[in-house]
């Protein structure tokens, strides 16, 4: 019987250089956010804030990181997936932790992962497609883009 | 390397009276209220409430005073903000401490700030239009209506 | 009346360079570590997490920073502070978020803030001291050691 | 059958002097302080906070006003009826909302109430003793030292 198995992660440099480059490109953007990379466990591995980003979106933005490397997919595809059934509408949206509308992005893995996703990326205190573009730059600067 | 940033904040004394001036409205209107001034950090600076007033609105003052401190803009501009969208009104409308509805209004700085607010105000206990006329008798308390 | 008040904070580049520079401490020394950056309003900053750093160890590292950012002491002081004091020992050891061991340092700012710390950088996952000299180092990357 | 009964309260204008002098007492010594009124429901009546003031002594002081609140005995006299006794000095000190060192006092009422006690003001930033100095101040202008 098998009993161990390998599951994919993220280093914690990459982590760090993705949360940088999303950061960086807030900057150069003149937005302020907050930005989250939860590991396939759920659990954070890094995070980073500019001062004056709104408070509300530290949680915003490690949710949304925790809904993508929850089901691989970009947040911003919730409600499209979900969208003609009230039911599953609110059911979902109701759920702790998931956020159904964008600027969450899974973080892909590279050949050895078999093509699973490794990690996912959240950001928030922009607009949902600011939020989400500062989350490509982070997956830029790790090439994963 | 930056390493220290100024951050806006709030006087106790000011705080105080905005809550003072806030209840006062209630007071002459015949109205319960609960009211509480939150800093840009989310952390209570200022809070007072009538005898009888709704115990729920306790939480309710707070988090609208939180909400405004964290997005600076009032709270009733949520559901204007997001009333297009479903995913955004579901998503932010379950977010712990985020009140979409009226009675919470930034409290802004002056021209040492840039323009940054420097706090929230939110009253619960009344009518979303009467909460918000109790926020805004206490930013005129202090010079800032 | 006085009614705006700067209060002191700390850049993203300098929570995510002292979150780095305690990573990579910690992993010239074999240790796996979770580090955070809380500032003093008690808000995540930064944080970064090494794989396989114990999980229990994400809040209580964040929970370190936000005890140091609050107090301005290091957390190991906390037993010699209300050692000799049964009621403060037991009444401060299970306030939450209060950690009442070493791994948590103040962030001190610098000429401008008035002698203020400016926020807080706890670490968890090796011992109270490995922990403790992991937080220096990143103290020491940002020029306050 | 007597159905209704009255419970005694405080006032919101009260409640406000109370914590504006408490402040007042904290600013004149140069101490930095959290204080709270807590009424007999357990229900936050009045708060003021300086810039500054531990941002865990927040509800530490809303905690030492709602066990003065309670009981309506110091929450300094804890340790000394309960200290003989391990089993009590554990259980009652891990209880929620329970301070059980210096800070809180009972708000005494008039002739009007029967000698009960009407609120619980409590206080925390500074050491014990100040902390209480600072809720005695506030005591004494409502008029109830």
């Amino acid at each position: 019987m098998q009993v161990a198995v390998a599951t994919p992660g993220i280093t914690a440099e990459a982590a760090a250089a993705a949360c940088a480059a999303a950061v960086a490109r807030a900057v150069s953007k003149g937005w302020r956010i907050n930005v989250a990379v939860v590991d396939r466990g759920g659990n954070l591995m890094a995070f980073l804030r500019q001062p004056g980003a709104y408070i509300h979106s530290i949680d915003i933005a490690i949710d949304k990181a925790y809904t993508a490397a929850s089901f691989g997919f970009p947040t911003r595809a919730w409600m499209g997936a979900i969208g003609h059934d009230d039911g599953m509408k609110l059911g979902f949206s109701s759920q702790p932790r998931l956020i159904v509308f964008g600027g969450g992005l899974p973080i892909p893995g590279t050949a050895g992962e078999g093509g699973e996703w490794i990690a996912g990326i959240g950001v928030s205190g922009a607009s949902e497609s600011e939020d989400e573009e500062c989350a490509r730059a982070g997956l830029a600067a790790i090439g994963l883009a």
